[in-house]
């Protein structure tokens, strides 16, 4: 969206304000991006943190209680953008200082995280979320305010989901500029173990098969190479973070890995053939370039909104836009054309 | 180098002519980008092809055994640059009718070839090569005279290889813009299934998983995904003649990367730990990132040039210029400086 101003509609539906717990990457861009147009505040657990953005103009809280109770009083949305092992003490705070405030998260993994908060927090009005967006940076300094232009955002739906505390979440991802993705939590979490987590397990090994061949292999490596082994120069610590938090859904995808190339292997040296990997390899990376392919405008409207809008994100669609009220929500999506 | 000339030095251990043999993406780039400096002449086994190279001014060949008597009386080079399910048949004609003609090829695999050249030309003054240029399209019509630019090519040595028959091959590729890497075929073979066969088998893997994670996971996927995939998208044809051809060192690799893969999976499932694969990729991935550097220029010179060439490429090095005559050679290289 244009900078300065959220469309009508959706300003309608955005929370009064947004609290950002963690201002690093993630939690600085979203105080960047969501400030034209939502009175936003800010809380890290680093003192250095807290001034640079203070200095930048974002209003910090002193301490983590009076961020949650000036939250509470805002009737803010409140945002956990802090690392994921710091959410128990996170949420601790909430449920004494702002127990029924409506919460979302940033973390890239979201079953355990749904767990946590259920423990810890229960009664908050609790929608996880995930945007798929991110740099090579990391801290306040690094953020940029257009961190999320045409990123996923991926907002965690159950039965239970109320629509009223997603539309708030949806419309602060909207506003500032994402698609939103609804997805059941242990769905999102196989989803990114596929796509983002395995990419960098096998980018790794890959790394060290190539230079396992030596100072010649490397000399020979080109373009095929340098981008399928391209994320193996992510942080190590970062990679570890992100894969060791999704350890079931990660083993999983790394067993059907292990599984097609077991049998690519097994035929290559028995028959000499590669057929079926590449015939089905093909066949998939095509599925993957048309994935946009077909997808057509609708709106939702009625009761079960919950289900609808799952139904939408596993069918590869994605929420472009919200209007009406938080009672007579229309949710405008891109949806497999099903003809 | 600039178009238009070879260096005076390089000119003067250039073949008098070459003789290209398969007009596709390489046969007609080589013809095209050594067309300023050498006479050209070329042959391919389709009339079509044949008709649009002579319409385009390249000096083609009546029929095979025409195009090798004519590269015997020009002391021509001939380049086999046809797929290499026709070598058996070239190789025929040229023990026919230019049984010491000097030869070279490019293909993607080396050990094979040279098994071939033992068996059905063994008079040929042969000097097996592989330039690692290419696009994704085919045909004499996708020639480009610039494709070479930059490409590492390889030049395949043996302890009986004459420093005169390689100086030939070297000079062509040096003037049409490459660096040139002496190596073993074996060497060769095992570099290019570790950097090249084993990315491509990988990417294909890493498709289907994706795919098999439904529409949510491919609508999430972002670069990782996008990189480590991008060579599914190959022709499946192209990506099974190069990696079917390529059967022993590709096993191999695949072996050593279903094994760090295979340790990997068991350690996150036991432990939750990723600590060993994540540090070893990112060092490998950093020890590729660094190849280049290190690298100073030397000159070699002497009796023993063949080692010393192939001590030049298993070190990463390699050749950037000739000069001197062939039998008094002296060879530029880039040489990891060992201090």
């Amino acid at each position: 969206m244009d900078a300065g101003a959220a469309p009508t509609d959706l300003a309608r539906l955005l929370p009064p304000s947004v609290c950002v717990l963690g201002l690093g990457l993630i939690g600085g861009s979203l105080a960047r991006a969501a400030g034209p147009f939502l009175p936003v505040s800010g809380w890290s657990p680093s003192p250095a943190t807290r001034d640079a953005a203070a200095a930048d103009g974002l209003a910090v809280a002193a301490s983590l209680p009076a961020a949650l109770r000036a939250a509470v009083a805002q009737d803010a949305l409140v945002v956990l953008a802090a690392p994921v092992t710091s959410f128990p003490e996170l949420l601790r705070a909430v449920d004494e200082h702002a127990p029924t405030v409506r919460l979302t998260d940033v973390a890239s993994i979201k079953a355990v995280v749904a767990e946590q908060v259920d423990a810890l927090a229960p009664r908050a009005r609790f929608i996880g979320a995930h945007p798929r967006a991110g740099t090579a940076h990391s801290g306040w300094a690094a953020g940029d305010p257009r961190l999320f232009d045409g990123a996923a955002w991926v907002t965690c739906l159950t039965e239970e989901s109320e629509p009223a505390d997603w539309s708030a979440v949806a419309a602060l991802a909207l506003a500032v500029g994402s698609r939103v993705v609804p997805a059941e939590a242990a769905a999102h979490d196989s989803a990114v173990a596929r796509i983002s987590h395995l990419p960098h397990v096998m980018a790794l090994a890959l790394a060290q098969v190539g230079a396992q061949g030596g100072a010649l292999a490397l000399a020979l490596a080109a373009s095929s190479f340098a981008d399928g082994t391209r994320v193996a120069g992510t942080r190590p610590e970062l990679i570890r973070a992100m894969c060791e938090g999704n350890r079931d859904a990660l083993v999983e995808a790394l067993d059907d890995a292990l599984g097609l190339m077991g049998v690519a292997r097994g035929s290559l040296a028995s028959t000499g053939s590669l057929r079926k990997l590449t015939e089905g390899g093909h066949a998939a990376r095509g599925e993957f370039e048309a994935r946009a392919a077909g997808l057509e405008p609708m709106t939702l409207t009625g009761d079960d909104l919950i289900e609808q809008l799952l139904a939408v994100g596993s069918a590869g669609g994605y929420v472009t836009g919200l209007r009406g009220t938080t009672d007579d929500l229309r949710i405008d999506v891109q949806y497999p054309d099903r003809d």
